[in-house]
């Protein structure tokens, strides 16, 4: 049969990948050690070396989760799949979820949720704020959810949400407590196991300078409880916490082929992982929040007015409003197209309101952060 | 608050990655061309470079798919994510999906589609075999199904389902054909758009000899159609048709975020598109057509039997059935350990009867085939 569709010509052309400063809210650079390891040859899912690696981030993701779940493991896919699988395991149709809504990501979850069928309720904070305690046991008390989701980096609008207290007022009420850590883990202190939270994931390619498409994720004895007393299957096999979980080495059952995973995202997260392990979770917290003070100071001092409220702020991902009169697409392009340096807008509630500037794994120095803020004063000029 | 798990001390050992053949079902090694890609610096996932890389795979993949389906792009999963995608798009609750079985993938595809809430029904065909265009016919009109899914490359039982004819077949009864082919694409001829395949998904890391972790995926305008239809919502964000596509442009709408792509996955795959573009369809097919006979008559020579019927065989996975005696697990950890040769046990319905080898990529070549005859014999030794 005759082949009608031709080759196109734009393969021909050389891959073309310039090197930037990313200071947005995500992905950030990754260390040289960490591409390095990307080069090296392909595994087998199932090969010893390849289990070994995975057992080898399991160990590093309970240190820098504070955890001694056995249910710590990766998904295969960006770190929405980590808001997929929490919901979809610990959800059944018609089950009541709480989403405390501090910004774009609290919608996100809202959707997954109703399309797994859940009753999706919402308890929202207030512009540039997170949640109270009280107001999480009001709505709580109200709603009397099974599941209670939070997002303690809410990256759109650089809202950090407390959690100590909320693991002990969800089992008081016989609720799992979901937590995204997607853009705040390393850069703020999370403990998993102390705080009580049931279910967890984070971004591979924010504070651990990883690549982007592997996602962990933990799940505690109660979430794990709650999944084994489901009345229907997990809707989706790809998200299904046993099979990954068993795939994973996670139940002390044998290994099971359950998709095939990447090994070069293995390895790169595995070096990035080794790298944070190295630094020390504590070392790792400070330095993000020392440039964190250092960029709010420094853009205070220049005029410019932070969107988050001061005791919410996050340290990883800062939101600045912008200032009358300017065109945060043109700055946001100018920025890249002049310094090669990566400034972002809004998302989601924040769309056209802030830019966004991230502080992020090996790009949270001072250096990084006082070339932002050489950068920030000459936008101006863009517009 | 004190940190109760402390950081491992594996992590503190440097990554180890041996250099395998690897000849089992896939993953197939990369070329150094294709590993070189991933070393490269991460981008973001709306920058300009990194849309244009998504760009010149969407016209590769239209090209190794043969079609000019606007709606042809990646997932950010494994080959799992292709088959989860297409039945969560195309199927509704209690909608008939009528699964062709020839193996594994087919036990797969009708887990994953009762989860997502259809009415699921088999056609299975004999062992070692296809289904004929007969079968399938009457299987059409007695289920009457809404949904037909086919696996073009059964790996577990190293079958090729034919497909000429099938696509008018379910057009003439108001069906949808899905086709699988993880384990065919550029071993076998495939012609999405000549033959009327309304959905179809392949691997990355098998003959494209990508990393996995990303997944080529077209549905054409029946296919969107249908979606269009949809009385409610696709169960999962993370697979949504449209979502997805108007991350990577394919309805001419505006670009939205929909998740983080991994740019290092997108290097390594643009290439391997790149490297199999410019060897052309026809010189692919024949490479891997002309070493799978080499293989099978040199197995035959041997005196080995083939586990799939002749005129259904599948060039890319080959399936020899376990002499009797011979402990098939100890033969393939054997030949790892002393030859670094991947040679793969069965999978699901062929688990403990047959040895599987993959001919894929660059491992298609007469060298690896007598590589492969060369070890075989001596696998003996090891029972």
């Amino acid at each position: 049969m005759e082949y009608r569709v031709s080759a196109p010509e734009v393969l021909r052309d050389p891959l073309v990948v310039p090197e930037k400063l990313l200071m947005g809210p995500g992905p950030s650079n990754a260390p040289a050690r960490v591409l390095e390891a990307m080069a090296r040859p392909i595994l087998g899912h199932l090969h010893p070396e390849t289990l070994k690696i995975m057992d080898d981030i399991k160990a590093g993701m309970r240190y820098l989760f504070q955890t001694n779940n056995a249910a710590t493991f990766c998904l295969s896919a960006s770190g929405h799949g980590g808001m997929e699988a929490t919901l979809c395991n610990l959800l059944e149709d018609g089950d009541v979820v709480l989403i405390g809504h501090t910004g774009h990501w609290g919608d996100r979850a809202a959707d997954m949720a109703s399309r797994y069928g859940a009753d999706v309720r919402l308890v929202r904070a207030g512009q540039g704020s997170s949640l109270t305690l009280a107001e999480i046991r009001k709505a709580i008390e109200s709603h009397r959810p099974s599941v209670l989701f939070l997002t303690q980096g809410e990256s759109s609008t650089g809202v950090r949400q407390g959690l100590e207290g909320v693991g002990a007022l969800c089992r008081a009420n016989d609720c799992l407590l979901v937590v995204d850590t997607v853009a705040s883990l390393g850069g703020t202190p999370f403990h998993m196991d102390a705080w009580e939270v049931d279910a967890v994931y984070t971004g591979s390619q924010k504070v651990l300078g990883a690549p982007p498409g592997i996602t962990p994720i933990s799940f505690n004895h109660r979430a794990v409880e709650r999944y084994q007393r489901r009345q229907t299957k997990v809707k989706v096999y790809y998200w299904d916490m046993f099979l990954v979980g068993d795939y994973w080495g996670c139940f002390g059952r044998p290994r099971i082929y359950h998709h095939t995973i990447s090994s070069t995202l293995l390895y790169g997260l595995r070096e990035a992982i080794a790298l944070a392990c190295e630094e020390s979770i504590p070392s790792l917290i400070s330095r993000h929040q020392d440039c964190a003070k250092r960029l709010h100071d420094g853009l205070r001092a220049m005029g410019f007015e932070l969107y988050a409220q001061e005791q919410d702020r996050l340290p990883t991902v800062t939101t600045i409003r912008v200032p009358a009169g300017i065109d945060w697409l043109k700055v946001s392009q100018y920025a890249m197209k002049t310094y090669l340096v990566e400034i972002s807008g809004g998302l989601g509630p924040t769309a056209g309101q802030v830019f966004r500037i991230g502080l992020m794994g090996q790009n949270a120095t001072s250096e990084r952060v006082d070339r932002v803020l050489q950068v920030v004063p000459r936008l101006h000029q863009s517009s």
